[in-house]
């Protein structure tokens, strides 16, 4: 794809400087950037390379002054940094296309019932009575098990795989081999040693706005629903036990894991790694900092933990420093 | 699915109390219960809802003395909450099909055995000379490679991927994209730096009874096996590194890691994220807190250890409680 | 497949003493060979072993002088251990077989290239514009995304995702159900509390003679390049997040997760689940020990560090064995 200095400065409400035709057809750090490539000027120590840059195209703040000249032609906005974020999903929304599609090595049931413009690669199952929504793509390779929802402008990738009757909501992504509504891990103890499973009917609903990581899973409740809200985002390889619940915009990186029946609040942040014991819950805006683990209720809303057990973060930096320092003494 | 209270009470081995002809056609919390609905009331904290819940049907404990009135069809047992389990098997149970089905579009070799009444769904791929006993169910999107036996009466959902020539008893679940037999992560360092591969040529070995969770991950051995004992309970997302050995019963919850050659005893419990390295030895009964890291021999049955490295639960509580001590003080 | 005496003494350089037809047909441990098997003696600690092992083949070093009489034929090399590396890529090698292969249920998109003697399995997915090098086995159930590079002689097992655009060397293993390319975790936070995906258009890049485990991923970067170089080895469960850097050779153990727009350095080792935050550099030679927590630069080279947050190894293990004397205390 190729855009136009003039174009991109429309859509980013900023202003030209030089050729207004200069083309580009992909994006660089500063560092590296070279002809046909749009860069961004942003923080101060790569000013250098704002004389130097081979770049078509060269993002700058709007009180940008340039002190030597330069050779690509400038795009002047408010906030250069901000503007990246703005610019990708410019580009990223060309690239979408919603067409009606339907692999021809598919197998979608009879009684599903599709939206408009819904997009079914080769290799995908969708179960029967499943119903999916507008504009939903549905790479290939996907399993949808029967009597599942999905909502509109969801985009499904490859190896995606829902159990039967899970409810998904619009603006869903799921990312490639995630899975949703896996049997949760109850086993009962049994006289002889061994263990009995218990079976597992509840659902996993997931709200709207939610991205889900490649290969995580979400596993079913028992009988209710294990409850993602909306706007939550969840990165690559996360645990999510049965019958948890996790509040609105809560964010979680990779590798996480949520023990069963636990219930995360709204707008927590979850660094990697972290992981959080079984029936407790973590009140609004907790921030739990990377491998944390969280043994008990956390009541007040908006503290930082750290540490195995989690204590608050500055007390477990202390105790780390001392810890440390134990071990230097002879 | 639709259920009386006489047909349950049946099936629980209880006495309805009120009309058997109550019907439900799903489950809830008792604080949520709704018509059409049964609930259980196990736990006294919540005898408020057995006076206000709009439940159908209520699962109580025989010698349950209502205060007030109560509008549910009760059904008294021994114990509602042990009944919980029977009742989402009975359910469950109803719902399971055995018939015989070939997708379609699945590709299975001509060599291939499959016995009794076995569900092979789409874009299923099972190889040559492969053996699946009776009842077994294979959804749709899995691969299992040539030369590989499964037993009776399992269970392999969407995505499993199972490498050439291993070996699965009867009654396994293996879950969504779990992957049985990848190849041991074994390299030669050599003088320049890079790293040789060591093939790996060894199966996994899987006993009867046993589950394995979404997206776990069971290394092949180099020469011989890696084994997993019978009633053996892994969770999703834990990796048994090549020829590892792991006991009979012992469960494990989910993102354990145990790397190579460790043998596990029987009736261990590993809770969340737990890491044990490689060529030790964990005794029977033994138990790991979560996020622990085990890095030597646990001999004596029976123990429970937490920490990293591991080291006695009450001792490593003790040490944590001064460490936190530590940094409190001025 | 059969091998005899006098074949595999001439693949390791060794001399047979015995009868040089002696056949076997796999390998064992020394402790439980049998007939028609190959054992290894390396270890002196099982030497009484070599007296009454029924192997057909015992592989010995070229000065071992038995004490008493020995039954299988012998091979005398100069490393037993060092040759058993040798042995199962011989016979790895011997089980594989380069040959054009079109899977009738695959999907080939017309305007893919692929190079000689490539196998593509059933239900596997190549977008177009995809370029594949000769001798490459693509199984069943792979998806490759538009416009993605793949080298030669490459092995892409059941289930990898690979998403549009990426490149990959020669000589690349992916395992099972491994991820390449999804959208790195990227969001920024909105004055109403939620977050805005920030899209990501970048690449993975994957060198020459790269092992990736099974369910590992790999997310593409924001604008340019995640990339993994030459000879690095991954094992199972592992994350690495967009715009990470791995440098040439360095081996990483399971579930071990990189942070965004970290640098690792060239022949690092990183044991099984360790976590390294986002935007720091790791000298190259640098171990990391199990479970450590990286949140700083490493600039010397060389260093061992364990610990959360990860400190020198030694002084790790002293301040721990304080640590826990201080619970010992009364």
């Amino acid at each position: 794809m190729k855009f136009t200095a003039a174009e991109l400065a429309k859509v980013l409400k900023g202003t030209v400087e030089g050729d207004p035709n200069a083309t580009v057809t992909s994006f660089s750090k500063i560092e590296t950037g070279k002809a046909g490539q749009l860069c961004f000027f942003a923080n101060p120590k790569y000013e250098q390379y704002v004389y130097t840059t081979r770049a078509g195209i060269l993002l700058v703040n709007k009180d940008f002054a340039a002190k030597q000249a330069v050779t690509p032609t400038l795009i002047r906005v408010d906030n250069a940094y901000a503007a990246i974020a703005q610019l990708l999903k410019y580009v990223s929304d060309q690239k979408k296309s919603f067409r009606r599609h339907r692999g021809l090595r598919s197998s979608v049931a009879c009684s599903a019932r599709l939206g408009k413009k819904v997009y079914v690669g080769d290799f995908t199952r969708i179960g029967r009575h499943c119903r999916i929504g507008d504009y939903t793509k549905i790479y290939e390779n996907v399993y949808i098990g029967e009597g599942t929802t999905i909502g509109s402008r969801c985009i499904l990738y490859p190896g995606v795989r829902i159990y039967p009757g899970m409810v998904i909501g619009d603006n869903v992504i799921l990312h490639a081999n995630s899975v949703i509504g896996s049997d949760g891990f109850g086993n009962v103890p049994q006289s002889d040693g061994s263990w009995e499973k218990i079976e597992h009917l509840g659902k996993v609903i997931i709200g709207n706005n939610v991205e889900i990581g490649a290969c995580t899973t979400i596993d079913r409740a028992e009988m209710e629903a294990t409850v993602i809200g909306n706007g939550v985002k969840i990165d690559n390889l996360c645990q999510i036990a049965h019958n948890v619940q996790i509040g609105d915009n809560t964010v979680m990186a990779a590798q996480c894991g949520i023990a069963g029946s636990t219930k995360i609040g709204k707008n927590c942040i979850l660094a990697g790694q972290v992981g959080i014991v079984g029936h407790i819950t973590l009140a609004d805006n907790t921030t739990v900092c990377a491998q944390a683990g969280v043994i008990g209720n956390v009541r007040k809303p908006g503290q930082v933990i750290f540490g195995s057990p989690a204590i608050d973060r500055q007390l477990y930096l202390k105790s780390y420093a001392r810890f440390k320092q134990a071990g230097e003494d002879k």
